[in-house]
């Protein structure tokens, strides 16, 4: 199967690395050409100065990269794949992006006698490093079917939730859940410091009832050690929290806890956070109570 | 092991039972005196019409009441259970209620030559029926020792947590992380059937990653069904709400989201469902989705 993967960034450099692996024809690509070099430099293969040049005759075309207009950039930019790509050729979107972007995308690969899956994925770095990424698809079932067996390289769960949009859509519940998750299980430490507490007692002791989660389990110790380097970043989440709201004003769902917490993340920012990870809303809470 | 049990609740009526079982020489109280009459009845054993004749003789006093007002009533009221206690004897309090009332008691309880332990629960009726509960307790290591194997009755989990009071501060930081977290799911559930996706199927792909949580898992069907009869009720969990916003405005922690989410639960109220589970803020975020 030829194979062109756009993007090599901290998620899509392993996963164009497990494409590699599975032997697939494969052509990278990257804006910032020096790490193209060093990913071929590493993996072998190839790589194209343009994601025309990469997309030339792939059957699938693979991009993960960080908003909506790099995604218009590498699929129907001036060098973008969708002009050098051919008929039933699908390509696949890995950025967590709008769903506007997915159903506009899906319609003018349409167009041209091709496909087009919106792909977000969830399992952060180390799932992409690991090949076990969570995979929300939004997309025709035949388009699905065709990308699949490529996007089983790195996959451990990949699902198609519905037409153009529905994978993003799906993302953005995975989103909404963790950002309150995350705020209670600060506020719920902050008062266990408060009050005089042993926080890593007091998750032993909680952590096995109805106020478990994944994140309580993972991520308290490093949020008591007041060390934000083990996920994703907070500019990220925010650029995601936008995408949510923005999406909630059209579907009509009211977010009144996720807003508050991209509140309490541009908090974070402004405290120098940008790059934390998201257990730092934890830090907020700690520097709004120690406060004098 | 001569034991008196104060308050045959949901949560009393089943723990008093596997003490019972436990062949512990016990003695019970109701307030309401047919309900002792009728706990009686099943498992034997003898209803006392005070709490201070169900103490009289007694090693381990247990209560589990509703308010900080009920557990003064059963222990230092006029007919409580502090005025026959012998010396040396441990009052341990199950009910979830303000760490002040448990430093208070503790005070009088040392006064008098005995002990006191807060030790509220959690595991809800479901773990009182199958002797399954978390206890969370506070008071003297020798205090703790004497009434432990007792509570082992009716316990998965029993952990002194520190000085009169720790018990309930642990548990406070228990409804704290579920609060907030209860509703992220809602509004990520909400957010689905919004959006047109299956909320199903997206619980399915969400919650095996760091969206994940016991709610989650647990609470998902029910809610979508819109069934609120599974678990803990609202009035109960705004009393414990109210006793956590109080504690903070103490010992300095901000609860910013846990607020908030006191103040959806009146809503919840005000639609109707004081009885309703935890889980009903989804029904509150589609009230207001659907509303025209």
């Amino acid at each position: 199967m030829r194979v062109a993967f756009l993007g090599l960034g901290v998620m899509g450099y392993p996963m164009a690395g497990h494409l590699q692996r599975a032997r697939h024809d494969l052509v990278v690509y990257n804006r910032t050409r020096s790490k193209a070099d060093a990913w071929v430099a590493e993996h072998g293969g190839e790589a194209a100065p343009s994601p025309a040049e990469a997309a030339a005759n792939a059957d699938v075309v693979l991009a993960c990269v960080g908003r909506d207009d790099d995604v218009r950039e590498v699929a129907t930019g001036r060098h973008g794949a969708f002009i050098t790509m051919k008929r039933d050729a699908v390509f696949v979107d890995h950025t967590t992006a709008s769903a506007g972007l997915a159903q506009e995308l899906a319609e003018e690969a349409q167009r041209r006698g091709m496909h087009f899956v919106d792909a977000p994925v969830s399992g952060g770095e180390q799932g992409a490093r690991s090949g076990q990424l969570t995979i929300m698809c939004g997309g025709s079932a035949a388009a699905y079917k065709k990308a699949e067996p490529v996007m089983a390289a790195y996959a451990r769960q990949c699902r198609l939730m519905g037409e153009a949009g529905a994978g993003q859509l799906t993302k953005m519940v995975n989103q909404i859940c963790i950002a309150g998750l995350v705020q209670a299980l600060s506020e719920g430490l902050s008062f266990a410091r408060a009050a005089g507490l042993d926080p890593l007692a007091v998750v032993d002791v909680i952590s096995k009832g109805a106020a478990q989660s994944w994140q309580m389990e993972n991520r308290h110790k490093t949020m008591l050690s007041g060390h934000f380097r083990h996920g994703f970043a907070v500019e990220w989440m925010r650029k995601d929290l936008a995408i949510c709201l923005d999406e909630a004003r059209r579907n009509g769902a009211t977010l009144p806890v996720t807003s508050l917490v991209d509140q309490f993340y541009a908090e974070v920012e402004k405290m120098g956070g940008k790059r934390w990870d998201t257990s730092s809303l934890f830090a907020r809470q700690e520097a709004v109570r120690t406060e004098t």
